[in-house]
Parts: structure tokens; sequence; C-alpha cells
């Protein structure tokens, strides 16, 4: 058994691996543009799940099923029963029901919502199951192909949480990946804690001109924003912080009832998580406060109701782990500088359960993520330098069987 | 030709009036029913319109039409072919269209979305038509009588925007009437002037970690909200501010691209209005370019996109006028305190344009208006007594001939 990525790279089966993702790479670029369009919404990804599993299926993987939170599993056996690999993609997108996620094609580039986070990895995965068949390749360890649900926000790692807590192969992995993001040289090893807060600003209401004086959630609201807009937090441990999504009132002639905001806190260091989230919840109180001093408060004050809607644990995988190594190795084959870097993905729950994970890029270039402008180069030299990488580091970590 | 209420109302003929409206009042209540069981939905009056036009016929006015933007007219002549009062009313509700119009009774009271505004109005105009050529009443000056479009909301008095501006009786109205809302007393001489916009902060967007230090449109919004809850307005002109309904962001974990507050402007000073406006869009512009200042403008900057979504003309009507001193002569003269005050009405747009105007109650008892648990009691003592005052009040100020 073999995790040396030299020894892997020149051998014959990997070769034949490798040409197969060149010759299928028309194949690989058509089922990205088949997946993109069917639509993944948070928490509506059945439909995209449904077509991914016969997917698998069509691919010959071994008990392919989705479990009991909606993950698409499928066993590409290897030698022993013992622990094995997981290979996973997310299927969920941001993008809500409705979203126009038809892809328009100019040249090398791919134009969709959703396009590379993370459609391009759910096809990278169908590539690398066609090519360990194609070069004949078996591995030391099984390697269970998941495309899980739930990555991206309210979603809160539901897929993956559930996959080390409940489904049937938990006991069994001892090392994971997830296909996610663009660029090859990027590494993750740190996983990203974040806290999420709904927070929903109330007051009595009323009429905008009978009631006028009155206190106004959005005006906590804005005081809040500008408060928190005005937080400091460092570049390293990385931290960011962000007011995403908006909601409130219900005509333009009443002073609003309820206004309330989805917040994102996010940082490698627990500590400073948590020094940035005592902050943000004295902002609210002031606020708060702000307001019911500001207003007249005869109909009711101001209040605030604060609801945790995401908490991914931070965490760290060593770089002397197996996976780490045949990760850093297998980017270096393929001519990129390793990037080690932190962030908040699938990798955390595992890294959480002192499961060495991380997340490898599946290749290629793109931008604009997480918006409608999402864009995705499929160039066929940069995208099969990321492909070949991603499959060498996967059969390295699971041990290549020399035939 | 005669104004003053007293004699008016002593003399045979409106006695004879009044005692119609009193033999009359089943009917009345029987086309309150009626026409409330027609919808009439913002920008959808087209089915109580054309209903509405077929009374006017049956009643005998002349000239009944729907003009160019589906305002109902039809004259009743007096003895000139001058100045002309206009006695109003208007034909659209709140509801959008599926709202369960059924009128359902308890004793005197009626229960149905848009039973007391306006459909009491349009029934009070039918009964005066009916009450005027029973009593054999004329009229120095022609009364027109209007069922108008688009008083409610986004409709933004366009009904009566077209009567002043494009209805071929627009040279000749004098005085205008709108018959609208519960309480006898109450008499609208001051029309609150509003604007009201929606103000859609527009940004690059991004991932809340990966591009964190973007600029975010939530921050420039934040700014503007803190800004506008330090407007200073005067109680006396009554005048107000406010931010409304909010919506923006698509999800948890993404810097949003937009994020808009609908906000609403009142006073019944143009000259404070147009103050508090132009104070807001100084407060927009520098919370964008705030925001610019403090963020990351490499995706792109932080832009405005301004929609003015209602324009309401502020305006008074004297109280030394013709209309006025016979309003509050006839509320008196049938047991009432008239109490002055302003509001947002059909009256604004002849107020703007210097034609003295005031809304007139149709009486009765109600409440509960802009919801479905709309009610109005129809309780024949007082609601006649409404009807009196406002019969009373229009025959006034057209002039009484006397027989």
């Amino acid at each position: 058994m073999i995790h040396d990525t030299d020894t892997i790279r020149v051998s014959a089966r990997f070769q034949k691996a490798t040409e197969d993702l060149r010759a299928g790479h028309d194949k690989f670029v058509g089922e990205i543009i088949t997946l993109t369009e069917i639509p993944s919404p948070p928490f509506k990804e059945e439909r995209r799940a449904a077509a991914y599993e016969e997917m698998f299926k069509a691919l010959g993987l071994e008990d392919v099923q989705r479990d009991g939170i909606g993950n698409v599993t499928g066993l590409r056996r290897g030698r022993g029963n013992g622990p094995i690999v997981v290979a996973a993609a997310h299927l969920d997108t941001v993008f809500p029901e409705g979203t126009d996620v038809k892809v328009r094609r100019e040249g090398t580039k791919l134009f969709a919502p959703g396009v590379g986070d993370d459609t391009r990895g759910l096809a990278a995965l169908l590539a690398f199951i066609r090519a360990l068949d194609a070069g004949g390749i078996e591995t030391e360890q099984d390697i269970l192909f998941v495309g899980d649900v739930g990555e991206e926000g309210k979603g809160d790692l539901r897929g993956v949480r559930y996959l080390f807590t409940e489904n049937a192969y938990r006991e069994r992995i001892a090392s994971f990946f997830t296909f996610d993001g663009i660029e090859t040289q990027d590494l993750v090893t740190a996983g990203v804690g974040s806290y999420r807060y709904k927070v929903a600003f109330k007051g009595p209401g009323g009429h905008s001109l009978g009631a006028f004086g009155t206190v106004n959630p959005a005006y906590a609201l804005g005081t809040f924003l500008v408060g928190m807009s005005k937080i400091e937090v460092p570049g390293d441990p990385r931290s960011s912080y962000c007011a995403s999504t908006f909601q409130g009132g219900t005509s333009v002639n009443a002073i609003p009832e309820e206004v309330w905001t989805e917040i994102d806190l996010r940082s490698e260091s627990a500590e400073v998580l948590n020094r940035v989230d005592g902050e943000v919840k004295a902002l609210i109180d002031a606020a708060v406060a702000g307001e019911n001093a500001r207003g007249d408060t005869a109909n009711g004050e101001i209040s605030v109701e604060l609801t945790q809607i995401g908490n991914r644990p931070a965490g760290t995988t060593a770089h002397n782990t197996t996976i780490v190594e045949a990760s850093v190795a297998a980017i270096k084959a393929y001519g990129f500088e390793p990037a080690f870097s932190a962030s908040s993905t699938d990798a955390n729950i595992p890294m959480a359960h002192g499961v060495p994970a991380v997340k490898f890029s599946h290749g290629g270039a793109g931008g604009r993520a997480h918006t409608v402008d999402e864009w995705i180069d499929v160039e066929p030299a940069l995208s099969l330098r990321g492909l070949n990488a991603g499959l060498l580091a996967l059969v390295a970590t699971a041990g290549f069987v020399e035939g």
C-alpha cells in the first residue's frame, strides 16, 4: 500500500486514470451544466440529490442511498472493510427557489448561480469515480463518495453533521475530503468557527403619521448596523462579520412592528469569535436602549429577540497527517504552491470530531461565488491540473494498491 | 341663492329631501351591500365602476361617463353652467384580488372589507341624488357626482389627480367634497402631503468571510436610518417620517447585493415636506459615500436606486371659505361638534390646485378600516344624522335656490 504521491503519479494505472480525466473533460463539463441547472436551494436539495443518486448508481458505486437527512452516499470498495476515506461535495447552493440557474457559456467560461460552489465539486467526484475505474485503481481503504446537504448558510453543515453522528458509516470514517472551492493551491486545514443569529427588533408599530414619534425598531436596527460596521477583527486569525439578510414591516404607511437581520460572525479563533460575539450582543442591547430613549414608548418599548441559527465548531487538522501530507504533495505535483487557509466548510465537522479533514479545491478558475454573477472557467489545461491533483490526493490518502 | 344652512334646513324642499333619506334608508343599506360585494382592488376598480355608472344613469344624472382613468362622473344640473361642486367618493379599496368581500350582517352592523372605506361613501352619493330629486331641490351651481379610482396606497390619488388635470370638467370645479370616513364631526381641511420612496442600496455582494471587508449596503442603510431618526420636524404643521418596510440579502453567509427600505415622509406644509425630502436625500448620499469610504470597493461600489412610489401634494382649505363654513354649520346643525383634522385624502389634490376642498364623513359608526375585520353600523338614527349633515353641507355649498 502506497501513500507516496510520486510513486502513484507515475504508475501506469494512475496515468490511465488521468488520461480518462482528460478524455472525459467534455463529459465533466456537461455534468457541471446538468447539475447546475437542477435548482438546489437551501433545505430543498431533493431534486438534485435524486439526480445525483442516479449518477452514482450508473457509475456502479455500491450501497448507493440517501441517508436520513438527504445526503447521497455511494461506496467504492477498496481492499479492507476498515477505515474509509470520504470524498464529499455539497449539493446545496445559497440561492433561493426561483433563481434562474440556466448556465450561460462564453468560450470556456460558464456563468450561473452555484456553478462553482459547489456544483463543479459534485461533477469532480463523478469524474474521479470514472477515472479510478478506467485506471483499474485499487485502494487500501474504501472510498465513500458523498453528495451532502446543508453546507451553506442555515443548513449549518447539517448533512456532514449527520454523517458523523447518525450515518451508518460514521464509525469507520478515518479521513475526510470536501471538494469545494476553485483555486487548487488553496488547502483548508483549519475550520473557521461561526455563530449566526437572527436579530429581530420589535416594537409597538402604528400609523406612520398618527403614531409619529413612537419608537421604531428600524432605527434600533440602524444603530446596531452602524456599530457592527466598526467592530475591529484581526486578519490573522482570520475573522469576519456580516449583516446579511433583512426583512420587516408590512406597509409603507405603518411603523414596522418587527424588523430583522440575520448576521454571520466567524473566526479561526474561538477566542476572537467569542469576543466579537460579546461585542455584537452589547451593540444590540445599546441599540435597543438608544431607541427607547429617543422615541415615545407610551404604546410599548423596543425589544429584541435573538435566535441562534448557526453554530459551527472551529477546528484544525494537523499538518503531519496522511491527508494533509498527501494533499500538499499532490498540489505540488501538478505545479501549484500549496497555501494553507482557514474556512468554514463541511470539513469543520470531522475536525471537531478529531477526524483528519481538508477542504480540497475542485480546480479551474472562477469567481463571484454567492452572487448571481458566479462563474467558472473550464479551460481544460488548468481544469485538468486541478482534477489530477484532487484525484492524486484522494488515492494517496486511501492508499494505492500496486497491481 | 342661499348658503345659510339654517334657512336651507328648515325649508320645505330640504325637509322633503331628508324625509327621502329616512324613507330610503333600507335602500341605502342595500346599495352599500351590493357595492361592497363587487370587489374593487387597487388598480382593478373596473367592475365596481361599471356598476356605479349604471346606478348614476338609472338616477337620471346627465352626461354619465367613465373618464380616461376610470372615474365615473355624472352631472346634476343647477342653474348655471359656471362653477361646479364636486361630490366624490372613492371606488377602490385597499384589499387585493381574492379577498372575501361578502357582507355579514349582525343586527345593524355590517362586516366586510371595504364596507366603510369608502363603499358607504359611494352609497351616500346615490342617496343624496335621490333626496335632491325627491325634494325638488335646485342649486345655483351644478353638482358633479364622482366615483373615483386610486385613492388608496399606491393608487396615489390618481383618479382625482386626473379629474383636475385631464377631465373635461376640470376648469369648472369650484369646490370639492370627498365623502370618506365615519365620524360626522371629523372635517378634514388640511391635506397632509406625502412623498414615498423605495430606497435600494446596492453593492457587489460576496462571501461573508471570503469577501470580508467589501462594502456592504446594509451598513449604508444603517447609517441612513440613524440619520433619519434624528431629523427634526415640527408638530405644527403636523409632519412625520417613517422607515417602514425592509428587505434584502439572499443568504446568511453572503454580503447582500441589495437591501431596501420603503419610507414615508409627510407634512401638512409643502415647505416642511420639501425640506425633509432634501434632508433625506442628503442622508442617503452621505450614507453611500460613507460606506464606500469605510469598505473595500475593489469589486464595486455601493450605489443607491431611489424610486418615488408616492407623491401626494400638501394643501389646506381656508376656514373662511363657503365649503368649510357650510360644512361646519351642517355638522353643528345635526348635533355634532366639528373637529378639524389633517389627513391624506382625495381632497389633497384640489387643495394643491387652490380649489377649496374638504373630506366630509359619510356618517354612522364603524371601525377596523384597512383590515378584513372592517365594520360599520347602519343604525338609522345616527346614520341619518350623518347623511343629513352631508347633504346640507353640499346644498349650502352649491347654493340653494328658493323655489
